[in-house]
């Protein structure tokens, strides 16, 4: 059993991650994770065959800040909102005072003409540790049920 | 006022309840039923108008087996993934320590091309009880906004 | 940190917010404000160039209790469900007791046959207060990324 404390700060980590990249607010997203975190996106599909060919691999938080710069050079002609959907937090302990977190995720992105579609949804299964009293992601796993791969480049999830 | 470990209980049943069918665990979904359990699905239309004609009728767990024991058997043709949120939860108390839990779902269904569309979206209004110490689903009503009848027999929602 | 009591009292208060209104129960969730409450739909757009052009601009409850009444009268040509979903609360220390929070929220919505699509997406900015035990907002603020102008008049968000 994982005390509410706890818990309740797993679930403000996960509303904030939806609301920094929903705000675009992606330097300040960066600081969610640790230093070693790796972040990666593997499809469903390859996931339930355990073939771990990513979208996406982020084996550093280094690595994610080169992407959020890249994506700050990029994404001038990819105008969109974001907007996530997180729900049905499962928490149990792991190894080493982690913590394994499960949740699903719905992200609506919307156009420049205000029209709202669905982008992705998936689950997230994420190992977040404690550093100096804050809650991190150690790894993140976002595993799309949605195939967008060629828009994936545009976004976090 | 329900105390914060129960309702995080309940938070997390139901959030168990999403994350097995979502992953087509429907055998483990069952041990969340007790042996007695109802699960009915009733449009919303009929349920405001007091017509309790339920899309979906099981009266026990045993009738749920056996759905479930079907669902495997003709679902080889009707691939999808499943990805459920489930979100605004209410709990109240009802009769003999009894929960009555309400909370809004959406599902979602993706395609093997990867195409992510709403399935349904609607309400639960749950009785919850304590068995040994779990709390599992006594009555499970699901209270569809969407009409889509023709598909509800590939899925529980 | 806000103790846990509170924060999930603020949990059921957004719950109730979207329950009554899909609901269509208007009248029960007038309740949910304080009289001097305010409640403002700014789109997203205006939001962040800081521009307060809003779609919506109710000054007290009884411009709320106004609206309801009109709603009551015109909507009668115009029937669909309605279903929120809620999610990523984060609650804030405001001044005098209040507290800051903010959710990400999709409404979508199903037509009398039975379809269902998204209808808007975006974000709640809210100052909540207690008086006489209850919480109740103080300033609703919706922040939609969806640009679904027209139908807005036919629903609260």
């Amino acid at each position: 059993m994982i005390d509410t404390e706890t818990r309740l700060k797993i679930a403000d980590l996960l509303s904030r991650y939806g609301e920094l990249i929903d705000a675009d607010r992606l330097e300040d997203w960066l600081d969610l994770f640790t230093d070693e975190a790796t972040y990666r996106i593997v499809p469903r599909e390859n996931e339930e065959q355990d073939l771990p060919l990513p979208y996406m691999y982020c084996d550093s938080k280094k690595m994610l800040v080169d992407r959020v710069n890249s994506l700050r050079r990029a994404n001038v002609y990819n105008f969109h909102y974001d907007r996530h959907l997180i729900s049905g937090l499962t928490v149990e302990h792991a190894d080493d005072g982690a913590y394994l977190v499960g949740a699903n995720y719905a992200v609506f992105q919307t156009t420049h003409e205000g029209e709202t579609s669905i982008f992705s949804v998936g689950r997230y299964e994420d190992l977040i540790v404690e550093e100096d009293g804050d809650l991190l992601f150690k790894d993140k796993l976002v595993v799309p049920d949605t195939g967008s791969v060629p828009r994936l480049l545009s976004t976090p999830l």
